[in-house]
């Protein structure tokens, strides 16, 4: 299957790579940035292009990999008859794709990928739809090829699962980023709640988070509770983040 | 040194397992449930009891690890001279161990502690803080044999560490809880989001976490944003919570 991937993002690098060492063969890459093109392409040992008139038009699969707000352009920009094309996006509905071609879907995967650091795809899960059985079957067996956890979801179910993995992974980093805020106050270095960090996030692996809440709110502390939001005192946006979480926490008792 | 363990609970039981295997010898466990101090004493090897006056007068220290509002009344209770008395408590001052004895201080474990899961010492910040050089010293020799990490804070730093530690656990716990409740919505699982969660806390391992945002709040992708806001219509409280993080999370760019 030959493979023309569009974007070269964080989730177009870390995908096309996986992708390239589960032996996939990619004929271009397309960027609007010539050299981000390149440099993936490189990678991916194919073509890399910034024109997305010179795109190709024999591919098997196009995978648009941009952010959300520029795939209704994109796709509006191509012109790929019966060709499958899907994109990555977690919150996208798959009908976006429907001026690109007839033969739609979507691939996500379901995680958080840096520019530098590599993700082990097995484990990642991948959630496919398609606008017809037929490439169904195909992106199923092709995304079998990189992981364990393969899942259809219609594009409703993917956009709820978006927004929880939103909760579980921006903003959990949010508020380790309050925390490192916080203790940069107090010339405090971040380190000090690396083992709290990661020791949170093991507590999950095995339980669900609801049964391991620790902490004021979930004990209903209200003398804890006061004293953290006086020392917050100084930073009303910080204070009303701990308010609010501390009642959508002692409303779960 | 022989020690007296005021407390049962998740701390307790931690830290009272940490020291016995690092070899500290104590005396007795008090709890005011009886089941509860004979069940730690055993782990212990030393004597329980739930009456207070049965508190031997003669250990070189007690550890006081109850709940933040259960401290004050334990305090005045207790009539010790010039023994050393220290609390486990983030967030708590160490003036609240006055009435107890002359000689005070803080041995605070800055870790989320499970029940059964046996946790690390050797990683765990341990902060300390006392109200006398000598105990001081003892404290950090003491405090020293279960970890490499001790640091003395005064109550003021204490109290903002703990704050930082809420949101870094309770409420990254609670965003995962989150998630779980979104995903049951739709009768989806939530090892699907383990990974995510996983990769999430490793992330920072290495890296600051306001460096590594990722997420549509921190592009500023609107739409996005909108759109997950929408999704969450019927549930106006996690609406206000997704609206208000995105909020913080734009302001940091």
């Amino acid at each position: 299957m030959n493979i023309i991937l569009l974007g070269s993002g964080r989730v177009a690098t870390q995908l096309g790579q996986a992708l390239h060492k589960a032996g996939a063969s990619f004929l271009q890459v397309y960027s609007r940035t010539q050299d981000h093109a390149a440099k993936l392409a490189a990678k991916l040992n194919c073509e890399s292009i910034s024109d997305s008139s010179k795109l190709r038009l024999d591919a098997d699969l196009y995978i648009l990999s941009v952010t959300d707000d520029a795939l209704p352009a994109l796709a509006q920009q191509l012109s790929l008859k019966d060709r499958l094309v899907v994109h990555t996006s977690g919150s996208t509905p798959m009908s976006v794709l429907e001026p690109a071609s007839n033969k739609i879907g979507v691939f996500y995967p379901l995680q958080t990928f840096s520019h530098e650091k590599e993700v082990d795809f097995s484990v990642i899960p991948l959630i496919i739809e398609s606008n017809n059985p037929e490439s169904l079957i195909l992106l199923k067996d092709f995304a079998a090829k990189l992981s364990t956890k393969v899942l259809e979801l219609d594009s409703a179910q993917r956009l709820i699962l978006h927004v929880a993995a939103v909760f579980a992974c921006n903003f959990s980093n949010h508020m380790y980023a309050i925390a490192q805020e916080l203790l940069a106050t107090r010339q405090l270095d971040f380190d000090l709640i690396r083992p709290l960090i990661a020791e949170t996030a093991a507590k999950v692996h095995f339980n669900l988070p609801i049964e391991v809440q620790t902490g004021p709110a979930i004990r209903n502390d209200k003398l804890t509770i006061q004293k953290h939001l006086d020392s917050l005192k100084d930073q009303p946006q910080l204070q009303e983040i701990y308010r609010l979480l501390s009642q959508s926490i002692v409303n779960l008792r």
